[in-house]
């Protein structure tokens, strides 16, 4: 699996990559640098990286720059759009290998690639799960004209040890800890909608990628740590239009540390308000038959948006908007006639 | 637990009632025998049971007793009817106890107890699986007015050894096993169908009860093997209507063997090309508002089921036409008003 890039919002410590060697040295790494460009990441020898920071976004990009956040992790998305892979898998740096119930390291990589290359059941639910696992199938009553399934788009990975909470649930539960190995991996059924989180992410950018934007957050936005949210419901329902798969589960990796409390209060407490107003949007969202690519059906949701979340709060104007930036960046950088764009990171390595 | 009927289609191995001693010997079960009503089934020592063969049903219901299927499991829905309490567990006598990955027994009506007593959460997907079992909770980006759930009205159990497969992957897979324990409890999303298997299934009669019809199968049926399938089909509509929710997962029984797959082909189809038709038709299934009863909705499913499936086969009117029958009769053995309706079977002990 060559046609894979591994996509890291900077890397706060070194452990990270020791401790992922193993599994991340076969592929190449976009590191997106979401502080101060003046700081230097150390990529320990051996890996094969690129790095972008503020202002290598900013050279390649020029004013369309404005729609990666800044000072946040959301800016990992940038690493999407220049990568020319078929498939991106997405960790954050506090998150470590973990074991499964026998005691062996996980590869998650692996699992994620089982995951997007065996198609998803959106359209019925089969209660032995994932039916294109060994030992699984449709079990009775499934219909037969279904079993073929849809191309699988994303996969979304699960975390021992922390959970991922909202601020509020962390709160009230500092001391929680997820210790259950689901062994399962399942297809999020069309029409439903997930909180899509972007520690342990994967999808096919051929198929998704365009609708991969993690929003305005950070630095001089009034939200933050709904960026993989907010890519979620809109890949959701893009997904669902157009007959895609998203699938949830396996593989797991080891959460290390739970984000501070007080900060993701601060920065979570508009999107807690605003997300009884985004659901129901979501939920209601109509994409016109025209909308046959992702991109069409993305500049048709930040219409939408603009129309009917600009009333909740002016931020989704400016959000519509970047939606936008968004989309015409990634087409300049992804020539649809294959034509090949630059986008070389300051530094280079291997 | 006191308000709980355990419910089983005939018993043709004693071995069944002496593996489940432990766990059902505290509960009032109702047996409802298949075939012939002159062959007695002998129950041990120490059960409550009360019996009701095809004889039986057919002094307590009259003419109505034509909605009941004759020498097929389908029968079993006569027991949903003549209980009296909230609380429905079915399972059938070719499933034993399970063991779980440490070794221990599964109690499975415990585990049963626990999901329908415990909120459903159809509108959103939780990730982490059941958000209300111990060491889990709702992750970040659930909305917070969806974390009360919705009523639990059914809790659709698993099956380790043999999975509950069709005729045709039966006959491809003939030594296929189910070997994989998944530790997880979930909500089926609202507007998702799923194939509902009655070899190990709890229900609350209270809320659903009306909806649990196992159709007309077997002797004199084209029809065979759709029983439970046919139910759920019904039931995951009326609940999406009612704003209930449907829980699948734990608990596993073990599934001891398999049925002829000759045996089943023959039986089911009829069901594998109809299917095709059912569930498009359920997937686009509306109920009107003034639905707001398990009643009003099955007799308004009825009308539909005429309507819109007649077409595909003569059966389906008469299918329609029972469906009326079997609500006729819940109405008339479950009197509104609380009066009480005499039911007694022909053998009752402990």
């Amino acid at each position: 699996m060559d046609e894979l890039d591994i996509v890291i919002p900077t890397i706060r410590n070194l452990d990270f990559l020791e401790m992922w060697r193993p599994f991340f040295q076969p592929y190449h790494l976009i590191i997106v640098q979401d502080g101060d460009p003046k700081k230097t990441i150390r990529v320990p020898e051996g890996f094969d990286y690129e790095l972008y920071n503020r202002d290598d976004i900013n050279r390649i990009l020029g004013p369309k720059a404005s729609c990666i956040s800044f000072k946040d992790s959301a800016c990992r998305c940038f690493g999407y759009m220049v990568s020319k892979k078929k498939y991106i898998y997405t960790i954050d740096d506090d998150c470590f290998v973990a074991k499964d119930p026998s005691g062996k390291d996980i590869n998650a990589l692996e699992q994620h690639i089982k995951n997007l290359l065996s198609p998803s059941t959106p359209f019925f639910f089969n209660t032995l799960y994932d039916p294109y696992r060994d030992g699984a199938d449709f079990v009775r009553g499934y219909p037969f004209s279904l079993r073929e399934g849809a191309p699988t788009a994303v996969s979304h990975g699960l975390w021992l040890n922390i959970p991922d909470y909202d601020a509020p649930t962390q709160l009230v539960k500092p001391l929680e800890r997820n210790t259950r190995y689901v062994d399962a991996v399942l297809t999020i059924p069309k029409g439903t909608l997930f909180p899509m989180c972007g520690m342990n992410l994967a999808f096919d950018r051929e198929l998704i990628g365009p609708a991969m934007y993690f929003g305005l957050m950070g630095d001089g936005q009034p939200i933050g740590r709904y960026d993989d949210m907010w890519a979620g419901w809109c890949t959701k329902v893009i997904t669902d239009h157009l007959g895609l798969g998203v699938k949830t589960g396996l593989p797991y990796i080891w959460h290390s540390k739970a984000s501070n409390p007080f900060v993701n209060l601060k920065k979570e407490y508009n999107g807690i308000f605003w997300q009884e107003e985004l659901i129901p949007f979501f939920q209601s969202v109509a994409l016109p038959k025209e909308a046959t690519t992702v991109q069409k059906c993305y500049l048709e949701l930040a219409k939408q948006v603009r129309a009917k979340l600009g009333k909740v709060d002016g931020y989704f104007n400016k959000l519509a908007d970047s939606m936008v930036t968004w989309i015409e960046a990634w087409d300049e950088l992804n020539p649809p006639n294959g034509a090949v764009a630059t986008t070389n990171g300051t530094a280079k390595s291997k």
